[in-house]
């Protein structure tokens, strides 16, 4: 197959619109030939089963599937019976991004609460956690949060601890839409169970595929008394890979060492260098009219941009509108982001709103 | 990541115990590096567009997927409406191998009719073909055929002909689950269109997973009148990738030289060459108390054993019982079959069965 | 509201041709006026439960619904988990009457068998008895029977006991619809737990519409460890009255004495002089070219006829084709059915067929 | 059957606390005896579907069925293709008291927005009126509204058109829940179609149960090119009733003279007096601490009491809290209401927070 890109293009609109990092292309090449049972009785992914709990300690269970909303949705369906609801910030990728697979394929009823940040709390949850015993009300039987959020912000493990003693405590589980989780991890600066697994998260979806897989997710039990019937729910969901050796490859090459962290303190770096030169353009003078809608915890800048500006600089690069209404964009680093990307994306940002 | 599996051993499983084909491994690394749009609007998924309309002409549109499963659910929810149900042989993938995801995920009734051979023929269609119009009957609107089938067995274009004609006489639509299209083309000698498209087959999954690549089926719309919503329906499905072009990249790496034919005639020979020196061991002496249940038309090969060789067998070399209870074993040849396989697989089950 | 109907027309269509029983439409009377609390909360609801606790023994659980499909649907949701199966006769009602309701809305394959007479046998049941923990095999969890069949025959409380067993044995549970399980009693001489609970039925559908009810069924809980959910499950599948008092008020007009007895001995005595009548005009010679298809065991009757006789005869009396193909019919009887409708009807017939 | 309940008692919990209007009553046992073909192809429901025209004119279409969320459920899928989703406040009786059934049975997503008094405004619809083409979004196709509102309120019918042009200019229809349709035109004081079918509603469901009905609603079809499929779609979400004489015969009690009217009027002025005498008592001093939180605009009052008033008030008569943690209330009237209930209740009122 002849090479059709320009593979020196790279921009801000998704950590999805970079390819593969060279060390995950080269696990799919080292798990290739020979013959391996198909649909996860490999040895690759019986081997993912260690790497997960060296990560997340003894007795998680990973279910490798093919990608986030599946991940999400075969997660929450495992959490509930079929007159479960979930709570989630509105903002929730479940909510707006998975083309109502939630409601449509896992039968899920969102009961979801406004944020200013992405970011439940346990009061926000209590809006929305009540209806018990109701059988006119959809059950609330599970909080959701992502981390780091769809608004590139962060939850605490102190935070995520709360929410789920709160949860917990109403007979609610936690589940948690881990995208991102490594870039939180990252950000963070602390092991991956320290915020997930320690603080009470019951289930939760760990993404490869925004930091370096091919593709690759995995629905990864960290309470077995949360979930039920994944090994069937995944396959009755589309979500079973025949060839699974070369998902779970993905996901050992990124766990097994620290590739995982590497890519995601990159992105995260990548981000930090970007709101930090624009700061500085904007104390120098030498950007104006941008404003920042979010701390940049993560991997991902939002930021207003005066009227115009949004669409000159997308002649450069590619990037998307979080709210068009507004002018606020959205800006995302990946694992492949370079520092001269982030300073050109600047240095334009520049030459289009310094006055 | 280390290698952990010994990529000598090879069997005959199944066509995707296989690993991925050198070619398409390659072209996983060219489409790599760079950004590209997710979720299909990159270039290699542009390109695909032009592959799939060189082998089925034009106006056909291709949707890659994840899995065959996939490919046959949002396939078939693009031809029916939420009353509509699908005729079927009951050996057919979609009603024995798919967890009851077209039920439970696609909301489709499976209407299925015995078949001594996997094959439907008009007269098994009619045993479901009625009703129209009756409110407590699921509307029987498309019938589904597999081909090659999950037998080994192959439809002539001829009876490919008959049967669309007989379905589309009666307002139905005609699916076809290829997910071992390419081995039917090599075992037909034929173009892929000229026993699917132009025989009026409406849409079709096409498989690239068990003939080479890592991970890809697409489901093709031969006749846009027939297929709608395919854009939604394959997201609210989670069949969505959103590093598309990797899935489509190995669909171009088989589809755009003779690579889909090479493999498919390779395993197709490997099959042919099993089940002539099973027939030449009987026939010698070498071998006994085999029978073969079924024709081998494709890369399957089907048939009885003595009592306790298949456990014995299986020692040596992985392959699935059919139909346990009557000894019917099922032997799957692949790309990445040697002759030497053959050679001594045929030689191992002479040496228990011969007398 | 002016009368519209002749109200003195009655055919041999079906019993829900038929309208309400003096004595069930009392009953709506007798519950009406003042408030009740909705939703199942009032006293005749209550009440119900008593009743049936009389005829099942302690412990039983009623939950009224609207019509069959409703008490079907919900009742096997109750006894599967997502990933489960239902094992039925082809010829079942929730196989060929639901439209598709059991796969759409219950999110349940259907595992089918075929009979000759509607009955299901542990031989029958382990044609698709198998594949527990593949996850690509939808589950069979629950064996599902009719009593009396869609064929008008009947199971013994001793076949019943034998497929309990056999189902239980291998860890289903078995299901019964019982849209015309008086007329089973009736024919059996039997109480009704006598071939239900005592003999292994887990959850039962029990119906009143086509006793005499106006609307009113009921999923019956036998075994309280065979079901889950079913409060909810009834609501979230659009089963739950508000005004459910007369529903209830219905059931416990059927139950609580005898009525459900009388008016099932009724139209099972009607089919019995019907099949007799026609026998008597065979042996006489009045009638001629009829040939019965089943035993009359309840209230329905099944016959082939010479070509053009059922549509002529239809010209006088309602009743529906059952096989056309084969001039096959069916004539249900009803508890409203005459004994001067059944002699107008074989007088009819003897005419139209009598050499 | 006896007689179980104290058929004096009424309250204010809900207007489907409420018994069967006598006419109603008797159209049941006018339609009774003899047969009539099952599923709506009796003379009742043929003669409906010239009631329903005599209000909305000519081509509307009705199609009876068992219950309110079936009615909502069944006639929004009817209006949307799989991907569809609908706008709808997030007070909608569809997303807080159907159990989640146009989820998980319909396979709708609902976006949800907040408003003070239950009433979508073109402003309101637009924060969510978004997004068509990106298969990432359940596509909005529908607006639907409330008539009267869940908090007992109205839309003028220059509202209703407002929002129709408003959803129509964008690609979306709109539905109209009516399950007191009847209480807005008598509040209204305007013909059915004044405020629906002329300013541009395209389906909308009907309520009979909540004014005087024992059972029976209706999905109306008011613009056939908003729906499809009904016949079907009605069967398998299992809302086809058998004896649909019943049903219909109830609807055409309430419609073909004015008993609709009656009974609405009836209900909205028993609202009416008891609001007017809360207030009168306010203004003498008779009771205090009471705030009403909404209009009072139909057969509803809202309203926030003292501290401890309303568990005292309910030993007296039975209502529902509306928002416990602010102590408001719901008190509903009823076809049934008696001016003494009325004036019962205030007193006690008065007796509870009088200082």
């Amino acid at each position: 197959m002849s090479i059709l890109h320009d593979s020196a293009v790279r921009g801000f609109a998704s950590d999805n619109y970079s390819g593969i990092h060279p060390e995950v292309l080269a696990a799919i090449a080292a798990a290739n030939d020979g013959h391996q049972s198909a649909y996860g009785a490999d040895v690759y992914t019986e081997h993912l089963q260690q790497v997960f709990q060296q990560h997340f300690g003894e007795g998680v269970e990973a279910f490798p599937v093919f990608n986030g909303t599946g991940a999400n949705v075969v997660g929450l369906q495992s959490m509930l019976p079929r007159w479960g609801a979930v709570i989630a910030a509105s903002s929730a990728h479940i909510n707006v991004d998975e083309g109502g697979a939630p409601e449509r394929v896992g039968g899920i009823k969102l009961l979801t609460v406004d944020t200013e940040d992405g970011k439940l709390t346990p009061e926000l949850v209590d809006r929305e956690a009540w209806g018990w015993g109701d059988e006119h009300r959809a059950q609330p039987l599970v909080v959701s949060i992502t981390q780091s959020t769809e608004l590139g912000t962060l939850y605490t493990a102190a935070e995520i601890r709360e929410l789920a003693d709160h949860a917990h405590e109403r007979g609610m589980r936690l589940h948690l839409d881990g995208a991102r989780l490594s870039n939180a991890a990252a950000a963070l600066d602390l092991p991956l169970r320290a915020f997930t697994r320690d603080v009470g998260v019951d289930v939760l979806s760990f993404g490869g595929t925004k930091n370096g897989a091919m593709l690759g997710e995995a629905v990864v039990v960290l309470n077995p008394e949360a979930a039920d019937g994944l090994l069937f729910g995944r396959k009755l969901n589309m979500q079973l890979s025949s060839k699974m050796r070369f998902v779970s490859a993905q996901l050992i090459a990124l766990l097994e060492g620290d590739l995982w962290l590497r890519n995601a303190r990159h992105s995260n770096a990548m981000a930090q260098r970007l709101r930090a030169a624009i700061e500085q353009g904007i104390a120098d003078g030498a950007v104006s009219g941008v404003e920042f809608t979010q701390p940049t915890q993560a991997n991902g800048v939002f930021a207003t941009l005066p009227d115009g500006v949004a669409d000159k600089l997308r002649e450069s690069f590619r990037f998307y509108d979080w709210d068009a209404a507004r002018n606020e964009v959205r800006w995302m680093c990946s694992f492949d982001t370079h520092e001269d990307d982030v300073d050109a994306f600047v240095a334009e940002l520049g030459r289009l709103t310094a006055s």
